[in-house]
């Protein structure tokens, strides 16, 4: 293969992977169908095959670019050079989509993403990484480690819930209030 | 109709909830078809479709009870003759099967069930209602009740949030982490 051809490859499957991405998020994996894929994509049927073989090799690698995707972008408001206190505020009161749910969240209700040791892998390093990097800014605030580890997981929560809460009665401002409760209470120790 | 047809009737109807209930729970309403429901209740074909004519119907009566279910165990901890403070300690520490997920919540994450107006209703009242139960609950404890409303948010929101990392994670400990970080800064408030 050409040069030119391993990168048109490359391009395929960055595509392939991206409406993917979209598709699950939108639909589900269980209601995505490769013909779906094909379509957003603007890919040919020979090249999905190529890049994966499997409907599942494919939902492995859209997870995992959706859970590398979210993490980077958490970590960039959480490792920002300011005190503790904001980054803390700032990750919390961050701009989301509520009613359209997290991307890796919303993964955790869907039975064949958690049937799949190797679909959940990445949404488990996902939040792992998550409330470490939290405890970690927490910690920095002056509260003990474990305070902080028990605390982080709460923060990471409260997120996830209120995208439950804001999907659940069509009202976007619910995630915005669980977390400012949260920040509050935070805030006021 | 006799009075015993009616009885009869009417527990065939109930099986046919109770299967949907748990089918759903399990698999997810898009993945769950009239044949499981079929055999899951024992119920007879002729009776499924006189009862519930379309599985939309069957999902919304199935969703319906759920949400009753749910609200109703929630109330009988938030609602017990002893102090809020308890109260609130006994619902945020209450006994859940952290990995199965919560049976209202995950709901939220299903498209067939988001997309429909009134699989959704049940749902948007059970968080409607807990929030205005916890939010009671805590101007109790001599919170100001527009804070108290933020904070029954929050502690929903945890609830919820917990779950999902404890399915994401493959950790049922992850939601008591959450629940008792929130509890933590409630009680030091």
């Amino acid at each position: 293969m050409t040069q030119t051809g391993i990168s048109r490859g490359q391009a395929a499957r960055e595509r392939l992977i991206t409406a993917a991405q979209e598709l699950f998020w939108e639909n589900g994996v269980a209601a995505t169908t490769p013909r779906q894929v094909l379509a957003r994509s603007g890919v040919g049927h020979g090249s999905l095959y190529h890049h994966f073989p499997t409907k599942r090799a494919l939902a492995i690698a859209a997870i995992q670019r959706t859970s590398e995707q979210a993490l980077a972008r958490a970590l960039a408001v959480l490792n920002q050079d300011r005190p503790a206190r904001e980054r803390l505020r700032a990750f919390l009161t961050r701009q989301r989509d509520a009613l359209a749910g997290c991307r890796i969240g919303r993964l955790t209700a869907d039975p064949d993403v958690m049937a799949d040791a190797e679909m959940r892998e990445p949404i488990r390093r996902y939040f792992t990484a998550l409330v470490e990097a939290l405890a970690t800014v927490i910690a920095e605030t002056g509260v003990p480690l474990t305070t902080a580890t028990a605390r982080a997981t709460t923060v990471a929560a409260v997120v996830q819930g209120g995208y439950v809460l804001a999907r659940a009665g069509g009202d976007a401002h619910a995630l915005e209030r669980a977390t400012s409760g949260l920040m509050d209470l935070l805030e006021g120790d």
